[in-house]
Protein backbone atom coordinates (compact mmCIF):
# COMPACT_ATOMS: atom_id res chain seq x y z
CA UNK A 1 0.00 0.00 0.00
CA UNK A 2 0.99 3.78 -0.77
CA UNK A 3 2.17 5.59 2.33
CA UNK A 4 0.33 8.90 3.11
CA UNK A 5 3.19 11.14 1.23
CA UNK A 6 2.19 14.67 3.02
CA UNK A 7 -0.27 17.11 2.16
CA UNK A 8 0.52 17.20 -2.04
CA UNK A 9 -2.37 15.25 -3.83
CA UNK A 10 0.56 13.30 -6.39
CA UNK A 11 -1.16 10.15 -5.34
CA UNK A 12 -4.63 11.52 -5.89
CA UNK A 13 -4.73 8.88 -8.40
CA UNK A 14 -5.42 5.91 -6.47
CA UNK A 15 -2.28 4.62 -8.18
CA UNK A 16 0.93 3.91 -6.32
CA UNK A 17 3.09 5.13 -9.62
CA UNK A 18 5.30 2.87 -10.94
CA UNK A 19 3.55 -0.29 -9.73
CA UNK A 20 0.27 -1.37 -11.15
CA UNK A 21 -3.10 -1.29 -9.24
CA UNK A 22 -3.80 -4.49 -7.18
CA UNK A 23 -6.51 -6.09 -5.38
CA UNK A 24 -10.34 -5.78 -6.53
CA UNK A 25 -8.90 -2.69 -8.50
CA UNK A 26 -6.51 -4.65 -10.91
CA UNK A 27 -9.30 -6.91 -11.50
CA UNK A 28 -12.22 -5.10 -12.72
CA UNK A 29 -9.99 -2.14 -13.69
CA UNK A 30 -10.43 -1.15 -17.76
CA UNK A 31 -7.01 -0.81 -18.31
CA UNK A 32 -5.84 2.23 -20.18
CA UNK A 33 -4.38 2.64 -23.48
CA UNK A 34 -5.42 -1.28 -24.46
CA UNK A 35 -7.99 -0.37 -27.19
CA UNK A 36 -11.13 -1.04 -28.12
CA UNK A 37 -13.54 -2.00 -24.91
CA UNK A 38 -15.86 -5.19 -25.79
CA UNK A 39 -18.63 -5.48 -22.73
CA UNK A 40 -19.74 -8.90 -25.11
CA UNK A 41 -16.73 -9.44 -22.82
CA UNK A 42 -17.78 -8.76 -19.55
CA UNK A 43 -20.36 -11.14 -18.00
CA UNK A 44 -23.04 -9.29 -16.11
CA UNK A 45 -24.04 -11.98 -13.27
CA UNK A 46 -20.46 -12.78 -12.89
CA UNK A 47 -18.52 -12.20 -9.44
CA UNK A 48 -14.81 -11.64 -10.10
CA UNK A 49 -13.02 -11.89 -6.75
CA UNK A 50 -15.79 -11.34 -4.75
CA UNK A 51 -17.40 -13.91 -1.89
CA UNK A 52 -18.51 -17.55 -3.05
CA UNK A 53 -22.17 -16.31 -2.50
CA UNK A 54 -24.75 -13.55 -0.79
CA UNK A 55 -24.36 -14.91 2.44
CA UNK A 56 -20.55 -14.83 2.47
CA UNK A 57 -20.70 -11.56 1.35
CA UNK A 58 -23.29 -10.23 4.24
CA UNK A 59 -21.26 -12.32 6.56
CA UNK A 60 -18.18 -9.75 5.17
CA UNK A 61 -20.49 -6.92 5.84
CA UNK A 62 -20.21 -5.64 9.08
CA UNK A 63 -16.36 -5.47 9.43
CA UNK A 64 -15.80 -3.84 6.16
CA UNK A 65 -18.06 -1.36 6.75
CA UNK A 66 -16.52 -0.55 10.28
CA UNK A 67 -13.29 -0.11 8.21
CA UNK A 68 -14.84 2.16 5.64
CA UNK A 69 -16.35 4.44 8.20
CA UNK A 70 -12.88 4.56 10.09
CA UNK A 71 -10.95 5.61 6.94
CA UNK A 72 -13.79 8.27 6.51
CA UNK A 73 -13.75 9.87 9.70
CA UNK A 74 -9.73 10.26 9.32
CA UNK A 75 -10.25 11.51 5.85
CA UNK A 76 -12.31 14.14 7.20
CA UNK A 77 -10.29 14.91 10.19
CA UNK A 78 -6.69 14.98 8.46
CA UNK A 79 -8.91 18.00 6.01
CA UNK A 80 -9.00 19.85 9.24
CA UNK A 81 -5.60 20.48 9.50
CA UNK A 82 -5.26 21.49 5.65
CA UNK A 83 -4.86 18.27 3.82
CA UNK A 84 -7.06 18.72 0.46
CA UNK A 85 -6.99 14.98 -0.40
CA UNK A 86 -10.98 13.75 -1.21
CA UNK A 87 -12.66 11.15 -3.34
CA UNK A 88 -14.82 11.07 -5.96
CA UNK A 89 -16.69 7.95 -6.92
CA UNK A 90 -18.76 8.09 -10.00
CA UNK A 91 -21.87 5.96 -10.88
CA UNK A 92 -22.76 5.19 -14.06
CA UNK A 93 -25.15 2.46 -15.47
CA UNK A 94 -28.27 1.95 -17.53
CA UNK A 95 -31.71 2.39 -15.60
CA UNK A 96 -32.10 -0.30 -13.52
CA UNK A 97 -28.30 -1.11 -13.02
CA UNK A 98 -28.24 0.04 -9.54
CA UNK A 99 -26.87 3.53 -8.84
CA UNK A 100 -29.29 4.48 -6.24
CA UNK A 101 -28.67 1.32 -4.34
CA UNK A 102 -24.97 1.00 -4.69
CA UNK A 103 -24.59 4.90 -2.99
CA UNK A 104 -27.38 4.34 -0.07
CA UNK A 105 -25.49 0.99 0.22
CA UNK A 106 -21.56 2.82 -0.14
CA UNK A 107 -22.03 5.78 2.06
CA UNK A 108 -24.32 4.03 5.10
CA UNK A 109 -22.99 4.60 8.72
CA UNK A 110 -20.56 7.09 7.54
CA UNK A 111 -20.84 11.04 8.92
CA UNK A 112 -23.17 12.93 6.60
CA UNK A 113 -21.15 15.67 7.21
CA UNK A 114 -18.52 14.72 4.95
CA UNK A 115 -20.71 12.76 2.17
CA UNK A 116 -21.42 14.78 -0.92
CA UNK A 117 -24.35 13.16 -2.90
CA UNK A 118 -25.33 14.77 -6.31
CA UNK A 119 -27.21 13.15 -8.90
CA UNK A 120 -27.21 14.53 -12.24
CA UNK A 121 -30.54 14.81 -14.53
CA UNK A 122 -31.05 16.41 -17.17
CA UNK A 123 -29.54 20.01 -17.36
CA UNK A 124 -31.98 23.14 -16.65
CA UNK A 125 -31.96 25.69 -18.68
CA UNK A 126 -29.25 27.75 -16.67
CA UNK A 127 -27.08 24.73 -16.85
CA UNK A 128 -27.48 24.79 -20.91
CA UNK A 129 -25.84 27.92 -21.27
CA UNK A 130 -23.10 26.74 -19.70
CA UNK A 131 -19.78 24.50 -20.50
CA UNK A 132 -21.11 20.62 -19.86
CA UNK A 133 -18.32 20.38 -17.46
CA UNK A 134 -19.69 24.09 -15.33
CA UNK A 135 -22.21 22.19 -13.04
CA UNK A 136 -20.38 19.11 -12.51
CA UNK A 137 -17.51 21.98 -10.92
CA UNK A 138 -20.19 22.88 -8.49
CA UNK A 139 -20.89 19.63 -7.15
CA UNK A 140 -17.21 18.58 -6.74
CA UNK A 141 -16.13 17.27 -3.00
CA UNK A 142 -14.07 19.97 -0.97
CA UNK A 143 -10.95 18.46 1.18
CA UNK A 144 -11.77 15.15 3.44
CA UNK A 145 -15.38 14.90 1.75
CA UNK A 146 -16.67 11.47 -0.23
CA UNK A 147 -18.80 12.65 -3.36
CA UNK A 148 -20.74 10.61 -4.77
CA UNK A 149 -22.11 11.49 -8.59
CA UNK A 150 -25.50 9.43 -9.06
CA UNK A 151 -24.93 9.72 -12.84
CA UNK A 152 -22.01 12.39 -14.11
CA UNK A 153 -20.33 14.70 -17.05
CA UNK A 154 -20.40 10.93 -18.60
CA UNK A 155 -24.17 11.45 -19.87
CA UNK A 156 -21.98 13.79 -22.49
CA UNK A 157 -20.29 11.20 -24.24
CA UNK A 158 -23.62 9.36 -23.35
CA UNK A 159 -26.94 10.27 -23.95
CA UNK A 160 -25.79 13.81 -25.55
CA UNK A 161 -24.40 10.99 -28.18
CA UNK A 162 -27.09 8.53 -28.64
CA UNK A 163 -29.98 10.86 -29.01
CA UNK A 164 -27.63 12.91 -30.64
CA UNK A 165 -28.46 16.06 -27.91
CA UNK A 166 -24.92 17.67 -29.86
CA UNK A 167 -23.73 17.39 -33.23
CA UNK A 168 -20.95 14.83 -33.51
CA UNK A 169 -18.16 17.18 -33.90
CA UNK A 170 -18.81 18.30 -30.01
CA UNK A 171 -19.05 14.86 -28.09
CA UNK A 172 -16.30 13.67 -29.97
CA UNK A 173 -14.08 16.35 -28.63
CA UNK A 174 -15.48 15.90 -24.91
CA UNK A 175 -12.99 12.68 -24.26
CA UNK A 176 -10.09 14.78 -24.26
CA UNK A 177 -11.45 17.61 -22.71
CA UNK A 178 -12.91 15.11 -19.49
CA UNK A 179 -9.61 13.34 -19.51
CA UNK A 180 -7.94 16.55 -18.93
CA UNK A 181 -10.44 17.49 -16.37
CA UNK A 182 -10.05 14.30 -14.33
CA UNK A 183 -6.35 14.58 -14.57
CA UNK A 184 -6.81 18.05 -13.07
CA UNK A 185 -9.13 16.70 -10.27
CA UNK A 186 -6.09 14.13 -9.63
CA UNK A 187 -3.76 17.14 -9.45
CA UNK A 188 -5.50 18.51 -6.83
CA UNK A 189 -5.71 15.51 -4.74
CA UNK A 190 -9.32 14.13 -5.52
CA UNK A 191 -9.31 10.29 -5.84
CA UNK A 192 -11.50 9.52 -8.94
CA UNK A 193 -13.10 6.38 -9.16
CA UNK A 194 -15.49 5.59 -11.87
CA UNK A 195 -17.79 2.99 -11.86
CA UNK A 196 -19.62 1.15 -14.55
CA UNK A 197 -22.77 -1.06 -13.70
CA UNK A 198 -23.11 -3.69 -15.92
CA UNK A 199 -26.47 -5.37 -16.09
CA UNK A 200 -28.05 -7.19 -18.97
CA UNK A 201 -30.86 -6.68 -21.01
CA UNK A 202 -32.83 -9.29 -19.42
CA UNK A 203 -31.84 -8.22 -15.72
CA UNK A 204 -33.30 -4.53 -16.81
CA UNK A 205 -36.42 -6.06 -18.22
CA UNK A 206 -37.33 -8.32 -14.96
CA UNK A 207 -36.18 -4.53 -12.72
CA UNK A 208 -38.39 -2.31 -14.52
CA UNK A 209 -41.42 -5.13 -14.71
CA UNK A 210 -41.30 -5.08 -10.83
CA UNK A 211 -41.40 -1.77 -10.98
CA UNK A 212 -44.94 -1.97 -12.49
CA UNK A 213 -45.81 -4.83 -10.20
CA UNK A 214 -45.68 -2.41 -7.26
CA UNK A 215 -47.98 0.57 -6.94
CA UNK A 216 -45.32 2.30 -4.25
CA UNK A 217 -42.70 2.06 -7.06
CA UNK A 218 -44.84 3.67 -10.17
CA UNK A 219 -43.05 6.76 -9.22
CA UNK A 220 -39.93 5.11 -10.03
CA UNK A 221 -40.78 4.19 -13.74
CA UNK A 222 -41.10 7.03 -16.54
CA UNK A 223 -42.51 5.63 -19.99
CA UNK A 224 -39.28 6.76 -21.44
CA UNK A 225 -37.50 4.44 -19.67
CA UNK A 226 -38.80 1.96 -22.15
CA UNK A 227 -37.54 4.04 -25.20
CA UNK A 228 -34.40 4.43 -23.64
CA UNK A 229 -34.60 0.39 -23.55
CA UNK A 230 -35.10 0.64 -27.14
CA UNK A 231 -31.63 2.25 -27.29
CA UNK A 232 -29.71 -0.43 -25.64
CA UNK A 233 -27.21 -0.99 -28.34
CA UNK A 234 -26.51 2.24 -28.87
CA UNK A 235 -25.73 2.84 -25.24
CA UNK A 236 -23.31 -0.48 -25.30
CA UNK A 237 -21.17 1.36 -27.51
CA UNK A 238 -21.44 4.54 -26.26
CA UNK A 239 -20.21 3.20 -23.03
CA UNK A 240 -17.66 1.27 -24.58
CA UNK A 241 -16.52 4.36 -26.43
CA UNK A 242 -16.38 6.20 -22.75
CA UNK A 243 -14.75 3.24 -21.17
CA UNK A 244 -11.97 2.89 -23.92
CA UNK A 245 -10.80 6.60 -23.87
CA UNK A 246 -11.36 7.67 -20.44
CA UNK A 247 -9.96 4.76 -18.35
CA UNK A 248 -6.43 7.16 -17.18
CA UNK A 249 -4.58 6.13 -14.73
CA UNK A 250 -5.20 9.22 -13.54
CA UNK A 251 -9.23 8.17 -12.69
CA UNK A 252 -9.84 4.37 -13.73
CA UNK A 253 -13.00 3.38 -15.15
CA UNK A 254 -14.19 -0.06 -13.52
CA UNK A 255 -16.69 -2.40 -14.47
CA UNK A 256 -18.75 -3.73 -11.59
CA UNK A 257 -21.04 -7.03 -12.84
CA UNK A 258 -24.13 -5.85 -11.52
CA UNK A 259 -26.94 -8.50 -12.42
CA UNK A 260 -26.06 -9.51 -8.59
CA UNK A 261 -26.80 -6.97 -5.87
CA UNK A 262 -24.66 -8.58 -3.41
CA UNK A 263 -21.82 -8.63 -5.71
CA UNK A 264 -22.37 -5.15 -6.64
CA UNK A 265 -22.51 -3.80 -3.55
CA UNK A 266 -19.27 -5.81 -2.16
CA UNK A 267 -17.56 -4.95 -5.15
CA UNK A 268 -17.98 -0.91 -5.26
CA UNK A 269 -17.58 -1.09 -1.31
CA UNK A 270 -14.41 -2.63 -1.53
CA UNK A 271 -13.00 -0.53 -4.65
CA UNK A 272 -13.59 2.22 -2.12
CA UNK A 273 -12.10 0.96 0.23
CA UNK A 274 -8.91 0.08 -1.49
CA UNK A 275 -9.10 3.77 -3.12
CA UNK A 276 -9.48 5.15 0.47
CA UNK A 277 -6.66 2.45 1.88
CA UNK A 278 -3.83 4.28 -0.60
CA UNK A 279 -4.70 7.56 0.83
CA UNK A 280 -4.37 6.19 3.79
CA UNK A 281 -5.45 9.03 5.87
CA UNK A 282 -4.06 9.97 9.71
CA UNK A 283 -5.50 12.23 12.32
CA UNK A 284 -3.79 15.13 12.70
CA UNK A 285 -1.57 15.49 15.60
CA UNK A 286 -2.99 17.90 18.43
CA UNK A 287 -1.33 21.57 17.96
CA UNK A 288 -2.17 22.30 21.10
CA UNK A 289 -1.02 21.70 24.39
CA UNK A 290 -3.09 18.75 25.71
CA UNK A 291 -1.84 18.60 29.40
CA UNK A 292 -2.31 22.65 29.65
CA UNK A 293 -6.15 22.30 27.87
CA UNK A 294 -6.86 19.42 30.54
CA UNK A 295 -5.98 21.52 33.43
CA UNK A 296 -7.27 24.72 32.38
CA UNK A 297 -10.53 23.26 31.71
CA UNK A 298 -10.43 20.87 35.38
CA UNK A 299 -10.22 24.43 36.67
CA UNK A 300 -13.18 25.80 35.60
CA UNK B 1 -52.80 13.53 12.96
CA UNK B 2 -53.72 16.39 10.14
CA UNK B 3 -54.31 14.87 6.68
CA UNK B 4 -52.14 15.44 3.54
CA UNK B 5 -54.02 18.50 1.95
CA UNK B 6 -53.39 18.55 -1.73
CA UNK B 7 -49.93 20.07 -2.97
CA UNK B 8 -49.75 23.09 -0.97
CA UNK B 9 -47.66 24.12 2.20
CA UNK B 10 -50.27 25.45 4.46
CA UNK B 11 -49.53 22.38 6.70
CA UNK B 12 -46.02 23.24 6.55
CA UNK B 13 -45.57 24.63 9.79
CA UNK B 14 -46.47 21.13 11.18
CA UNK B 15 -49.03 21.93 13.27
CA UNK B 16 -52.70 21.18 13.06
CA UNK B 17 -54.30 24.08 12.77
CA UNK B 18 -56.37 25.52 15.60
CA UNK B 19 -55.36 22.55 17.50
CA UNK B 20 -52.44 22.41 19.61
CA UNK B 21 -49.52 20.30 19.23
CA UNK B 22 -49.74 16.72 20.68
CA UNK B 23 -47.06 13.89 21.08
CA UNK B 24 -43.61 14.83 22.58
CA UNK B 25 -43.92 18.01 20.17
CA UNK B 26 -46.75 19.25 22.93
CA UNK B 27 -44.04 18.09 25.42
CA UNK B 28 -40.73 19.84 24.37
CA UNK B 29 -42.06 22.64 22.38
CA UNK B 30 -41.40 26.23 23.64
CA UNK B 31 -44.71 27.39 23.62
CA UNK B 32 -44.68 30.83 21.36
CA UNK B 33 -45.87 34.13 23.15
CA UNK B 34 -45.44 32.72 26.84
CA UNK B 35 -42.73 35.53 27.63
CA UNK B 36 -39.39 34.99 28.95
CA UNK B 37 -37.89 31.19 28.67
CA UNK B 38 -35.80 30.32 32.07
CA UNK B 39 -33.14 27.42 30.92
CA UNK B 40 -32.61 26.46 34.62
CA UNK B 41 -36.33 25.19 34.60
CA UNK B 42 -35.14 22.43 31.89
CA UNK B 43 -32.91 19.43 33.44
CA UNK B 44 -30.62 18.53 30.85
CA UNK B 45 -30.27 14.74 32.46
CA UNK B 46 -33.76 14.63 32.41
CA UNK B 47 -35.82 12.48 30.00
CA UNK B 48 -39.29 13.81 29.12
CA UNK B 49 -41.50 11.47 27.43
CA UNK B 50 -38.58 9.48 26.92
CA UNK B 51 -38.56 5.18 27.30
CA UNK B 52 -37.58 4.32 30.29
CA UNK B 53 -33.71 3.38 30.08
CA UNK B 54 -30.79 2.94 27.22
CA UNK B 55 -31.91 -0.53 26.70
CA UNK B 56 -35.73 0.35 25.94
CA UNK B 57 -34.95 3.22 23.64
CA UNK B 58 -32.39 0.48 21.76
CA UNK B 59 -34.90 -1.82 21.68
CA UNK B 60 -37.68 0.47 19.97
CA UNK B 61 -34.60 2.08 18.05
CA UNK B 62 -35.38 -0.43 14.33
CA UNK B 63 -39.41 0.06 14.38
CA UNK B 64 -39.07 3.59 14.73
CA UNK B 65 -36.08 4.14 11.94
CA UNK B 66 -38.11 1.89 9.46
CA UNK B 67 -40.95 4.21 9.87
CA UNK B 68 -38.76 7.06 9.19
CA UNK B 69 -36.99 5.89 6.39
CA UNK B 70 -40.44 4.92 5.12
CA UNK B 71 -41.89 7.96 5.41
CA UNK B 72 -38.52 10.22 3.84
CA UNK B 73 -38.93 7.99 0.64
CA UNK B 74 -42.38 8.62 0.62
CA UNK B 75 -42.01 12.46 0.81
CA UNK B 76 -39.27 11.96 -1.65
CA UNK B 77 -41.60 10.09 -4.31
CA UNK B 78 -44.05 12.94 -3.62
CA UNK B 79 -42.33 15.58 -4.30
CA UNK B 80 -41.34 13.82 -8.21
CA UNK B 81 -45.01 14.69 -9.16
CA UNK B 82 -44.49 18.06 -7.89
CA UNK B 83 -45.38 18.24 -3.97
CA UNK B 84 -42.96 21.37 -2.67
CA UNK B 85 -43.24 19.83 0.61
CA UNK B 86 -40.03 19.33 2.80
CA UNK B 87 -38.17 19.36 6.07
CA UNK B 88 -35.86 21.55 7.37
CA UNK B 89 -34.12 20.26 10.89
CA UNK B 90 -32.21 22.86 12.75
CA UNK B 91 -29.65 21.37 15.34
CA UNK B 92 -28.08 23.92 17.85
CA UNK B 93 -26.44 23.94 21.53
CA UNK B 94 -23.41 24.40 22.85
CA UNK B 95 -20.03 22.27 21.84
CA UNK B 96 -20.35 18.44 22.36
CA UNK B 97 -24.07 18.95 22.89
CA UNK B 98 -24.17 16.44 20.25
CA UNK B 99 -25.08 17.96 17.46
CA UNK B 100 -23.15 16.19 14.60
CA UNK B 101 -24.14 12.65 16.66
CA UNK B 102 -27.21 13.48 16.53
CA UNK B 103 -27.35 14.56 12.56
CA UNK B 104 -25.87 11.10 12.44
CA UNK B 105 -27.95 9.26 14.38
CA UNK B 106 -31.50 10.87 12.45
CA UNK B 107 -30.29 10.54 8.91
CA UNK B 108 -29.21 6.58 9.22
CA UNK B 109 -30.71 4.46 6.71
CA UNK B 110 -32.17 7.25 4.63
CA UNK B 111 -31.56 7.71 0.94
CA UNK B 112 -28.94 10.13 1.22
CA UNK B 113 -29.94 11.49 -2.45
CA UNK B 114 -32.78 12.79 -0.22
CA UNK B 115 -30.46 14.20 2.38
CA UNK B 116 -29.12 17.53 2.20
CA UNK B 117 -26.98 18.33 5.11
CA UNK B 118 -25.37 21.44 5.61
CA UNK B 119 -22.85 22.43 8.75
CA UNK B 120 -22.29 25.87 9.38
CA UNK B 121 -18.85 27.62 10.49
CA UNK B 122 -17.49 31.09 10.82
CA UNK B 123 -19.06 32.91 7.98
CA UNK B 124 -16.42 33.18 4.77
CA UNK B 125 -15.12 36.98 3.50
CA UNK B 126 -17.62 36.05 0.48
CA UNK B 127 -20.06 34.96 2.87
CA UNK B 128 -20.22 38.17 5.42
CA UNK B 129 -20.45 40.43 2.52
CA UNK B 130 -24.25 39.59 2.51
CA UNK B 131 -27.03 39.55 4.73
CA UNK B 132 -27.00 37.13 6.99
CA UNK B 133 -29.85 34.67 5.64
CA UNK B 134 -27.99 34.83 3.01
CA UNK B 135 -25.86 31.66 2.99
CA UNK B 136 -28.50 30.11 4.65
CA UNK B 137 -31.11 30.74 1.59
CA UNK B 138 -28.60 28.95 -0.51
CA UNK B 139 -28.45 25.73 1.72
CA UNK B 140 -32.42 24.92 2.29
CA UNK B 141 -33.48 21.70 1.00
CA UNK B 142 -35.15 21.44 -1.98
CA UNK B 143 -39.41 19.75 -2.80
CA UNK B 144 -38.95 16.26 -0.98
CA UNK B 145 -35.52 16.79 0.94
CA UNK B 146 -35.03 16.77 4.81
CA UNK B 147 -32.69 19.56 5.21
CA UNK B 148 -30.49 19.54 8.85
CA UNK B 149 -28.49 22.33 9.85
CA UNK B 150 -25.10 21.89 11.99
CA UNK B 151 -25.69 24.78 13.44
CA UNK B 152 -28.00 27.74 11.52
CA UNK B 153 -28.53 31.02 10.97
CA UNK B 154 -29.06 31.22 14.90
CA UNK B 155 -25.48 31.83 15.60
CA UNK B 156 -26.28 35.23 14.07
CA UNK B 157 -28.33 35.92 17.33
CA UNK B 158 -25.79 33.68 19.27
CA UNK B 159 -22.36 34.21 19.24
CA UNK B 160 -22.74 37.47 17.41
CA UNK B 161 -24.65 38.45 20.18
CA UNK B 162 -22.25 36.79 23.03
CA UNK B 163 -18.96 38.18 21.17
CA UNK B 164 -19.92 41.47 20.07
CA UNK B 165 -19.82 40.45 16.74
CA UNK B 166 -22.28 43.13 15.39
CA UNK B 167 -23.44 46.15 17.16
CA UNK B 168 -26.49 45.75 19.94
CA UNK B 169 -28.87 47.31 17.25
CA UNK B 170 -27.93 44.82 14.48
CA UNK B 171 -28.58 41.17 16.18
CA UNK B 172 -31.83 42.80 17.97
CA UNK B 173 -33.03 43.21 14.74
CA UNK B 174 -32.50 39.83 13.85
CA UNK B 175 -34.92 37.96 15.72
CA UNK B 176 -37.98 39.71 13.72
CA UNK B 177 -36.30 39.27 10.15
CA UNK B 178 -35.74 35.47 11.21
CA UNK B 179 -39.35 35.01 12.55
CA UNK B 180 -40.03 36.43 8.77
CA UNK B 181 -37.53 34.06 7.15
CA UNK B 182 -38.97 31.04 8.94
CA UNK B 183 -42.90 32.21 8.18
CA UNK B 184 -41.98 32.44 4.71
CA UNK B 185 -40.60 29.30 4.23
CA UNK B 186 -43.16 27.64 5.99
CA UNK B 187 -45.27 29.30 4.12
CA UNK B 188 -43.60 27.67 0.82
CA UNK B 189 -44.00 24.29 2.39
CA UNK B 190 -41.09 23.57 4.47
CA UNK B 191 -41.66 22.34 8.13
CA UNK B 192 -38.94 24.00 10.17
CA UNK B 193 -38.52 22.23 13.03
CA UNK B 194 -35.69 24.00 15.70
CA UNK B 195 -33.98 21.80 18.25
CA UNK B 196 -31.68 23.25 21.42
CA UNK B 197 -29.56 20.23 22.62
CA UNK B 198 -29.47 21.40 26.11
CA UNK B 199 -26.36 19.94 28.27
CA UNK B 200 -25.33 20.93 31.81
CA UNK B 201 -22.00 23.11 32.17
CA UNK B 202 -20.47 19.67 33.88
CA UNK B 203 -21.25 17.40 30.86
CA UNK B 204 -19.86 20.04 28.62
CA UNK B 205 -16.00 19.16 31.01
CA UNK B 206 -16.78 15.69 30.67
CA UNK B 207 -16.61 15.32 26.94
CA UNK B 208 -14.35 17.86 26.68
CA UNK B 209 -11.80 15.77 28.70
CA UNK B 210 -13.11 12.53 26.70
CA UNK B 211 -11.29 14.23 23.77
CA UNK B 212 -8.21 15.25 25.34
CA UNK B 213 -8.05 11.77 26.44
CA UNK B 214 -8.14 10.12 23.26
CA UNK B 215 -5.21 10.79 20.68
CA UNK B 216 -8.17 10.00 17.76
CA UNK B 217 -10.58 12.91 19.10
CA UNK B 218 -7.62 15.68 19.67
CA UNK B 219 -8.69 16.77 15.81
CA UNK B 220 -12.31 17.96 17.58
CA UNK B 221 -10.34 20.11 19.95
CA UNK B 222 -9.87 23.65 19.92
CA UNK B 223 -8.07 25.64 22.72
CA UNK B 224 -11.05 28.05 21.34
CA UNK B 225 -13.39 26.07 22.78
CA UNK B 226 -12.48 26.59 26.23
CA UNK B 227 -12.42 30.39 26.12
CA UNK B 228 -16.16 29.82 24.92
CA UNK B 229 -17.06 27.47 27.30
CA UNK B 230 -16.23 30.63 30.10
CA UNK B 231 -18.93 32.46 28.24
CA UNK B 232 -21.31 29.83 29.04
CA UNK B 233 -23.95 31.91 31.18
CA UNK B 234 -23.77 34.80 28.31
CA UNK B 235 -24.47 31.66 25.93
CA UNK B 236 -27.49 30.77 28.18
CA UNK B 237 -29.10 34.27 27.93
CA UNK B 238 -28.57 34.12 24.42
CA UNK B 239 -30.36 31.32 23.47
CA UNK B 240 -32.73 31.59 25.92
CA UNK B 241 -33.68 34.80 23.87
CA UNK B 242 -33.76 32.95 20.85
CA UNK B 243 -36.02 29.98 22.19
CA UNK B 244 -38.33 33.03 23.44
CA UNK B 245 -38.47 35.05 20.70
CA UNK B 246 -38.23 32.55 17.38
CA UNK B 247 -40.54 29.81 18.77
CA UNK B 248 -43.10 30.56 16.82
CA UNK B 249 -46.63 28.34 15.59
CA UNK B 250 -45.11 28.34 12.02
CA UNK B 251 -41.28 27.20 13.28
CA UNK B 252 -41.42 25.76 16.84
CA UNK B 253 -38.24 25.54 18.97
CA UNK B 254 -38.00 22.33 21.10
CA UNK B 255 -35.90 21.94 23.94
CA UNK B 256 -34.33 18.54 24.07
CA UNK B 257 -32.66 17.99 26.87
CA UNK B 258 -29.39 16.07 25.87
CA UNK B 259 -26.95 14.89 28.48
CA UNK B 260 -27.90 11.13 27.81
CA UNK B 261 -27.12 10.27 24.23
CA UNK B 262 -30.02 7.94 23.86
CA UNK B 263 -32.76 10.23 25.28
CA UNK B 264 -31.03 12.85 22.27
CA UNK B 265 -30.77 10.49 19.78
CA UNK B 266 -34.80 8.70 20.69
CA UNK B 267 -36.30 12.70 21.36
CA UNK B 268 -34.93 14.01 17.92
CA UNK B 269 -35.86 11.11 15.67
CA UNK B 270 -39.23 11.08 17.35
CA UNK B 271 -39.97 14.32 16.46
CA UNK B 272 -38.62 14.29 12.98
CA UNK B 273 -40.72 11.41 12.98
CA UNK B 274 -44.21 13.39 14.50
CA UNK B 275 -43.49 15.88 12.03
CA UNK B 276 -43.47 13.89 8.58
CA UNK B 277 -46.39 12.24 10.25
CA UNK B 278 -48.28 15.83 9.93
CA UNK B 279 -46.88 15.85 6.54
CA UNK B 280 -48.41 12.28 5.32
CA UNK B 281 -46.36 12.20 2.51
CA UNK B 282 -48.23 9.55 -0.34
CA UNK B 283 -46.82 8.04 -3.23
CA UNK B 284 -47.88 9.18 -6.23
CA UNK B 285 -50.24 7.28 -7.97
CA UNK B 286 -49.24 6.46 -11.91
CA UNK B 287 -49.29 8.93 -14.41
CA UNK B 288 -49.02 6.03 -17.08
CA UNK B 289 -51.19 2.91 -18.49
CA UNK B 290 -49.32 0.57 -16.27
CA UNK B 291 -50.84 -2.53 -18.20
CA UNK B 292 -49.93 -1.11 -21.54
CA UNK B 293 -46.41 -0.99 -20.18
CA UNK B 294 -45.93 -4.18 -19.05
CA UNK B 295 -46.97 -5.29 -22.54
CA UNK B 296 -44.55 -2.98 -24.31
CA UNK B 297 -41.90 -3.92 -21.88
CA UNK B 298 -42.79 -8.02 -22.26
CA UNK B 299 -42.13 -7.74 -26.36
CA UNK B 300 -38.41 -6.07 -25.65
Amino acid sequence: MAKHEGKGGDKGSGNGSGNGPTGLRALLRVPPGRGPVALKAYTPASTPGGPPDKAAALAGEPASRERLVDLQTRLFAQSTAGDPRCVLLVLQGMDTSGKGGTLKHVTAGMNPSGVRVKAFKAPTEEEREHPFLWRVRRALPGPGEIGVFDRSHYEDVLIARVRDLVPRDVWTGRYDVINNFEQSLADDGVSVVKIFLHISYEKQRERLLARLDDPDKHWKFDSGDIEERALWPAYQRAYEAALERCSTDAAPWYVVPADHKWYRNWAVRTLLLEHLELIDPKYPVADFDVERSRARLLAT
